[in-house]
């Protein structure tokens, strides 16, 4: 593969990877949280009705708290942003030797000389905006946040958690006997944990089964211990 | 403030800020599940007893989630940087044109001409290490993760979720009596949130009103609608 192809594949990985990691995000604890609950109340005998009642309001607190946090968080990164890229605008005009020094800084941290660092210097002072995105992104090592992203995240997030969290529940819907219920449920849901990482580990590269098994891993443990747990302090 | 004042006053903020960020990963999920979980099983009825196991299993599982899941995550950013660094160094050896060209290409972004970032470039392929440090910085964007950061960083998320957690069902634990303990408990907790939020708000720099009322809303909102979802599938 040629080098230029390779970084041709590594930004599509990239555009996609946004939406992937939100999806990631949402349902990693989507088919987690619920579950685990779910596993929990069964473990202390609680009806079916009252499994499906706690774990369709842990879905919309989850949900909401996931994708309206994420959408905030994303909002106060965009603020960020522009207020530290006004701060840049004004000091390249008042500050012009203080930030100079900054670019000669930043060359030096790489063994480039001042004399060696000074050409890129005069062609960053012809044009005051490309100095400061220059500022932005090699001095403070950000990048310009897209505005509609918020939106599109927190809702990429909210209903990957929602879809996540019905998988568990299901049996439970449908069936009547919990010890059932929790059987199927477990059944499907450490199926849909590894199918879920398996598809992670392929978009991420972290490798199929590896991937996989952590996300079974993680699902099987905080089922394991919300089970012990509530069956812990349910005996006292 | 003088420029010198405020960088230095920027790199302590950005120090301890990952920390805090951590602490208000956990903490504002952890404030908000479990406290929607505990007011919409109180929506059906739920004996305060249920409604404390409903919690506590969901805090085991949530802090699991969010501390395991955010520690592999962790772990999976710093073997992608590894793996990037290995390619970036072979790269530099062997396809030295091409990374040449990716030096040029770099600047030019910036209206930097191939003349003027040429001595830079001739200053990097004196030291092959400080290159391939610029290029993972500059090309890629990518920051070295500190190698204990992940177990720490799992530790306090966890540890805030738990601690975020326990806040809303101490009412639970005390009281007998659902109605009244909810009625606690939503007193509490808003409280709690504002507190957090606001603290927050302060050291994100976002504001501290407007922190607080964001949090406030979250959990609020994420409360009301599992009380109302809860409700409306109970009576059905």
């Amino acid at each position: 593969m040629s080098h230029h192809q390779d970084s041709a594949h590594t930004e599509a990985h990239f555009g996609s990877s946004e939406v992937v990691r939100d999806v990631v995000i949402g349902m990693s604890d989507g088919l987690t949280v619920p579950f685990a609950l779910a596993a929990g109340l069964s473990g202390v005998g609680a009806s079916t009705h009252v499994v499906v009642i706690a774990g369709l309001a842990e879905i919309a607190a989850g949900s909401i708290a996931m994708g309206l946090g994420g959408y905030l968080a994303s909002r106060g990164d965009s603020e960020h942003y522009a207020s530290e890229r006004r701060r840049e605008e004004m000091e390249v005009v008042e500050r012009t030797r203080d930030e100079e020094e900054e670019i000669y800084d930043i060359f030096e941290e790489y063994g480039v000389t001042r004399a060696e660092s000074d050409p890129v210097l005069q062609a960053l002072k012809r044009n005051p905006k490309a100095w400061v995105d220059f500022m932005m992104r090699f001095e403070l090592g950000l990048e310009e946040p897209e505005v509609h992203r918020a939106r599109q995240s927190a809702a990429t997030i909210a209903i990957s958690y929602i879809v996540g969290g019905l998988v568990p529940l299901v049996p439970y819907m449908v069936l009547d006997d919990n010890v059932r219920a929790l059987a199927a449920s477990v059944a499907i849901t450490l199926v849909a944990l590894a199918v879920f990482g398996a598809v992670k580990g392929r978009f991420t590269g972290a490798g199929v089964w590896r991937s996989g098994l952590q996300t079974v891993s993680i699902g099987g443990l905080a089922a394991a211990a919300a089970y012990a747990l509530a069956r812990l302090f349910h005996s006292h």
